[in-house]
């Protein structure tokens, strides 16, 4: 695929020329509104995130500014709000804690690299359609993720709540340390803290409930609720304001520098790189398949579409512009994503106004942060994050596939004993290897004709004719150098037990591939079988493996031959067989 | 599984039992020519490959003689022949030149280490019964690993031939060191060593046939010839005693100790075992398949089966008894396999008289090896490792697959290039990812009914009867997580293009396992289609896939039904449908 192709062929085909053209009074209102109701939701959301990730609050708001614009212009999805997300910025704190102290120069710089490498990657996955890697990532792994990346968040703000320090990038860690600390436990900011996290919990689940039984639509009062954020830290700053709480030791935000996003560079460090390259990598591909499937529930609402490969080039864009403008990794965020499309966003400019909206924010708000204390913000992570944890998926996955069970399981518990890198690895390659271990052992059925049509199934469950003198095998699986040895012993031993026997039919109506070693193992069916006085016949070969097996002279050393249906076989090899019924057993 | 009642359930089976029984003297008259023959053949080889692995050449005879009994005793193949092999030896230098320089005392037990990992590994995998595993080794794989190491191997020898040293485990530092030597090329060792080639060449191709034509039959002028490294040690050892050719700088064998194989030991040291894991890992693999293979040839000749769990557990045992009696790692060989069985071995017990024979010679023989030309035994490596060359892989994979050719290619290569144990890891791992992208983007037919029969084919390939109101879609592959989202995205996108169409229907007979993903994208699917009023359907579920389907709510809350087959859904739902043909493009 040729990148300069590529690219000729998209630029007239770039979104926002779409909805750019559309673009009208009444849209221009819709978003408007929108993105007031995110910019408030975002300034809590993306001080947070920061703090979650090692970095100063500031930086937050930095990584909410470009990249929103570059996803107006990039992206498919007409509503996705692109910035730092707690998931992502979890692993930008594991990722860059291995590099640098927390809180130092140098810890910015590197996380300024991670989004440009990550930036990178992703613009360069998009430019050759690597869309589809993100399917590897199946459902129980994702969601094992998830939840167990929610309960590390959780207990990583802890020790904010607490008003100790700790350390540690998993849950073995974070609850040595924490429980080391536990006696410089800071009474004031945990009351502070647990007040918070109840009052946040009861707006959830609470308020919603009080105010549509006030009269309110429900979709206003979600838009309401979603403001409980907002209301806690004007609450939690004027008390510490007027109270002097910071002076009785609870730790405050304290003076955010105002201004612009600055213009930043990564480091121009090839050791740096490459140590940073798999979590980037990783990052990347998280960050990714969170955003298409938000993207794509909330474009499914509308019946709009979203085209993974383009979203590829616009998280990458966004990445890369956070990186030369201060900011961290970001990626499009599931809450307020659903906040800009519950509040009516029609387009991505609602995207470029909510930028225009956190730099304001960032240019005049910013002193009135100062006496907000840190313990709110982990109030606010810990409620956000812990409607993340659901361990349903693992009865579910418990009840239909015990293989799934194990990928949930393994995700879960290496994320938390190890940390989040080591777990989505984990996951990823267990549910490959179970993958190719399923495979490796086909299912394989005796089958036989359902008396009265011309149908073919399992002898072991079905009332169907068989003949004495024909073996008629299903594969239930694509023929592949894993299961070729399988067939093979699975044929020997059923010749080897029917002495009657003078035909092998095996029907390939489950067979999709058959590779070079699979073509090597029935030749050597063939001959075994040919030196034993049978023929192998095949039946309903599909079209694609048909062409392929007429490249070699395997079908003209064939013993047998090749029916169109199992039905053409069994009336031509054994017609008789249509008269001996058998029981199912 | 539990290893006790494993051990139980061997000890009365255990190979030796059966054989020993039924042995008479016939059987030992057959095994004594048979291991004689074996013995004479296996004394310059011995030396060769320990030469090859940069062992002294006593450790080749030490490593024949205890894995021989070993085998005996837990082998099922009654005719295999262990001991050091090509392949095998050159992945033991690769490994072993990491840790040690060749020709010192630590790497002789380096190499001594290797062998008891290896050993201890394959042992564990007899124990778990995970022979399976060596089935991820694709043919094509195999076919070009062992092809490009016949040619490292022969790279190897040429500075042997022409008496100069060099180093280097690849392709492109053997050429770059034998280049740089080329000057100080020793003329009377080359003249020797080209000679020695030329001989052994003729023997193969030109003695065999001359034989023949002088009225031999046919398999005694093949044992025959396969003396012929033989005469050419005598000849050359000959020769050099008494020209005294050692005096003009050809490097000879010199003293080898006389005496029993010594009791050894493996270094017990864990930072050492644990970078030999990985080299041990393959050298277990790869001397597993090449044992297993030849042992399954040869079986099939005589229609007796192995049991590649059991082989093992033989092959463990003998790498075992390898580390404690001064030897290296060891395998089944090919090469002397088919003389035993050529020379009329009837059982094992060949291999107990073959390590007597060898014992023998280790007491008694070395003095003779005194003037052997280091020149003669390089050419005999030479000679018999290009025969493992065979590029045919490449034509044969390029016609039928492309992905097994890419396989092939990429194994060749990087073998080549950068060595034996990056060359396997970079085959098996672009196979394996080869296969799962294939299975990522699954073959999916639109289907018909073909006139006058019940069975449902390609609308693109067959002329066939559809229906304006039905759309019958074969997907060819099980649906996981990889391929979960194309489904989907077909699906949509043949709904958007069929305004009038009321059903869908998934013909379900390639489908041989739904895991969780793919059922959460059919339940997507399923509520897509109700939204746009339209009903999916199910036809021709296997077993397995419905037994569990069953164990969720899934077929309470599908749209449509499910039926046993295809034909059942037409005619119930489109009847009309089986009057309007429609053309084959």
């Amino acid at each position: 695929m040729n990148a300069v192709s590529e690219w000729r062929r998209w630029l007239p085909s770039l979104p926002v020329l779409h909805w750019g053209r559309e673009y009208n009074r009444t849209t221009l209102l819709s978003d408007g509104v929108a993105s007031l109701i995110v910019t408030i939701m975002l300034i809590p959301q993306s001080l947070a995130y920061a703090m979650l990730a090692g970095l100063p609050p500031e930086v937050g708001l930095y990584a909410s500014v470009a990249p929103l614009l570059l996803y107006a212009v990039f992206g498919t999805s007409r509503v996705l709000a692109v910035g730092p997300v707690a998931v992502v910025s979890l692993m930008t704190a594991a990722a860059v804690g291995q590099h640098a102290a927390a809180g130092s120069p140098g810890y910015w710089a590197v996380a300024i690299t991670l989004a440009f490498l990550s930036g990178t990657l992703l613009l360069v996955m998009g430019l050759l359609r690597l869309g589809f890697l993100a399917n590897f990532l199946s459902h129980p792994v994702i969601s094992g993720f998830i939840s167990a990346s929610g309960i590390l968040i959780a207990a990583s703000q802890l020790k904010t709540l607490m008003g100790v320090k700790a350390d540690g990038h998993n849950l073995v860690d974070l609850s040595l340390s924490l429980w080391s600390q536990a006696d410089r436990m800071h009474g004031l900011t945990l009351t502070l803290g647990v007040a918070t996290v109840a009052f946040l919990f009861w707006v959830r689940s609470g308020l919603k409930p009080l105010l549509q039984g006030l009269g309110m639509a429900p979709r206003t009062a979600d838009v309401v609720a979603k403001t409980g954020p907002v209301a806690a830290i004007a609450v939690t700053t004027g008390l510490t304001w007027a109270l002097n709480w910071q002076a009785q030791g609870v730790k405050i935000v304290g003076a955010v520098p105002q201004g612009l996003p600055p213009f930043t560079m990564p480091r121009w460090d090839l050791g740096l790189w490459q140590s940073l390259l798999v979590p980037a990598l990783l990052i990347s591909v998280v960050g990714f398949v969170e955003s298409v499937s938000v993207g794509q529930t909330l474009a499914a609402r509308r019946r709009q579409r979203i085209d993974p490969d383009q979203e590829l080039v616009a998280l990458g864009s966004s990445n890369l512009s956070a990186a030369f403008t201060g900011g961290f990794p970001v990626t499009g965020g599931f809450a307020r994503s659903v906040v800009n499309f519950d509040a009516g966003a029609k387009t991505p400019a609602a995207g470029v106004f909510t930028a225009v909206g956190i730099t304001l924010a960032s240019l005049f708000l910013t002193p009135a942060l100062f006496f907000l204390p840190q313990a709110t913000l982990a109030a606010t992570i810990m409620v956000a994050v812990l409607s993340l944890v659901d361990f349903s998926i693992l009865r579910k996955t418990w009840n239909y596939a015990k293989s799934d069970f194990l990928a949930v399981a393994a995700t879960l518990l290496s994320t938390l004993a190890v940390g989040v890198e080591t777990g989505l690895v984990v996951g990823v390659a267990l549910s490959l290897a179970l993958h190719l271990f399923r495979t490796s052992r086909p299912h394989m059925a005796e089958v036989g004709l359902v008396a009265g049509t011309e149908h073919f199934r399992n002898v072991l469950r079905h009332a169907v004719l068989v003949s004495p003198r024909v073996l008629s095998l299903r594969v239930d699986e694509s023929l592949y150098f894993a299961n070729s040895r399988a067939l093979e012993d699975r044929v020997n031993n059923a010749v080897a037990s029917r002495p009657g026997l003078e035909h092998v039919v095996l029907q390939c109506s489950a067979i999709n591939d058959i590779d070079a070693s699979a073509l090597d193992s029935l030749e050597a069916i063939d001959l075994r079988l040919r030196s034993a006085g049978l023929q192998l016949h095949l039946s309903e070969v599909k079209g694609p493996v048909m062409d392929r097996l007429k490249r070699t002279d395997f079908l003209q050393r064939l013993s047998g031959q090749v029916f169109l249906t199992q039905y053409q076989a069994i009336q031509e090899l054994s017609p008789e067989a249509m008269r001996t019924p058998r029981a199912a057993t």
